[in-house]
């Protein structure tokens, strides 16, 4: 199986399938190409989310405001999953999150995955404004046929690679300080800060004002704001039946302040 | 085949991707997931439309604002389809198409179709604000690899069920009045009176205003404003290459008055 | 396989696939769904870019204001790719490229591809406002299964179709002038001057004002403007992390003048 993911939205993501299915009869399952454009944060902070509800899969990512500079593609092997993708950090997030699955210690600091550099065959031949094409989708199939990353004659081994870490929280006796890394298509505001920290609470004051913390949306009224754990786990600014972005006036790389 | 169909946008669904893949090797077809968000009536309009265009399938429908709650799962079984949703009416109408289909008596009031109430084995460990990946998206897998609801040792069958009807037009000898039942991508207003009461009829008078009624957009100038039947069997207002609902001015909801 | 691409948006395209699926068991691979509403050169534009990265296919395309009047639906081959679409040249300029593939001659007068005609079994049974459903999608499915266009009864081969050509750009000793063809979901404005004419240029004059030309984006600052060749071999206007057509104030159909 073989995933995409970018922040292509229509049509360019089409070019990607044909390739894929030109070179493999592996099975294609979209992942979404609506990112934020060229977000590469963003893209590294769903994917850390959905991948690792795939099966083992190779996972073709790309979200690369770089494209046709001298940035490096990588083939990323952890838990058994391959990540293709620019070498801008978007896949490193969910790899360190794979590696460290069987464990259960997330964001470990011991490194369980496997990073190549992948050369590819005809890059000068590739356009310099299309990638996705030209290079990770053929890159994505014959990873995905391939026994393994190193069976492969254009990958290298290598520990030079562009990292990505989210910020973190600043979290106290009596409040946290975090940041809006995504919103998403409900309008929920997610942030860094860690769902434990509003376990127990009736309600918290966002930015000074108090605002119920609940589990479910619908256990407020329609237009109600509150504050709940998202299915990542971490503190979400929301509205009952709205779009808690615009209720609670942030949007992504605010700071917004949690007081108990 | 599991098709899936819900108002999440993007990402939300990659991560109910991953889960049936991890479970189940049927085939996943997209319906969509951008239905208008959290609008219960809506999907149930589109999805009676659609989905009997499918051979037999379990298909996942999940537009749910009580996520979190104490509302129910269903399975729902008519004519060959299984249907996965919330216990929140979504697809009753398409049921009951379903199940009427091969007498040709839609909407009877004799249902011919089966409700079990599904308990998720895990729902203690479930998020409480994304159903679709921890409990609907499982259950669609493990419903398309049974025999049938009956065969999962969760399923109980049951009687007691939200129903969802659409409101009824009032159709007189001289009009009709309608409501504005779900608006098109093309900007097409769809109203809940049926196609025969314009059969014949060269024009109507729309909220006063004189409309002609054509069989198709182009047989008018772009920008011009008329009455169709749509593929659903509902009279529209449509546009010829432009937007029913902004040239009528009307919105989901809103009563539309149709004079002849 | 069958790829499907349309404008229809949201959620007319499952009724597609629903259609399909219950004729053939056939992979189905969607292109897009999202190209510019009823705009037919648009979308003759993108098949023309994505549709030969496919292996040979059966491509069902429907941008069809015409629907519901008179006009044709074709059935095209070229190359071994089958293209199924109403008579209004969507996919002509594809069917051109396709033809020519083998011999690098793009566009070239002798047209290596055949089309025919298709009259639908059930045409009167169609509705007038949903031939995607009715007419392309089971059309699609039948000429899949079958071994050629000329195997089914309904296909008359015919020299009668309706062309469809891209403007040309006027090329000179010091300048081109084009036009914006069509925009991308980045914003970038591509026209119809192909980019061999700023070969080698470190700067062209776009409507009076000097403009980088580069070979990728990422070569300036972010919300720096600068004329590249995309993907597609054409001259685009572009602006690093943001949006060119809103930089350079274009929109489709627009002319553009470069010099150098």
């Amino acid at each position: 199986m073989i995933t995409l993911a970018s922040d292509f939205g229509s049509p360019y993501p089409a070019a990607m399938r044909g390739v894929i299915c030109a070179r493999t009869d592996g099975r294609i399952v979209d992942v979404t190409h609506e990112f934020p454009r060229q977000d590469v944060r963003a893209a590294a902070f769903w994917v850390r989310e959905v991948l690792p509800c795939f099966p083992p899969a190779t996972h073709c990512v790309v979200v690369d405001p770089g494209v046709g500079t001298d940035r490096a593609a990588v083939v990323v092997e952890a838990d058994g999953h391959r990540l293709v993708a620019p070498d801008n950090g978007v896949v490193v997030p969910v790899a360190r999150r794979l590696g460290n699955a069987t464990d259960g210690r997330p964001d470990d600091e011991t490194e369980a995955f496997d990073v190549w550099e992948y050369e590819y065959e005809n890059s000068e031949m590739a356009s310099s404004t299309f990638h996705g094409r030209d290079l990770f989708a053929p890159t994505a199939a014959a990873v995905h046929d391939a026994d393994g990353p190193g069976e492969l004659d254009r990958c290298v081994r290598t520990d030079e690679w562009v990292d990505l870490r989210f910020p973190d929280p600043e979290v106290g006796e009596e409040g946290a300080v975090g940041e809006i890394l995504v919103v998403d298509d409900f309008g929920n505001a997610v942030t860094n800060v860690p769902g434990e920290v509003v376990a127990g609470l009736g309600s918290v004051r966002v930015d000074g004002e108090r605002v119920p913390v609940r589990a479910a949306y619908a256990e407020l009224d329609a237009g109600d704001r509150l504050v709940t754990v998202g299915s990542h786990g971490n503190v979400e600014l929301a509205v009952n039946r709205g779009r808690g972005d615009r209720a609670f006036g942030v949007a992504v790389g605010d700071r917004t302040a949690l007081d108990w």
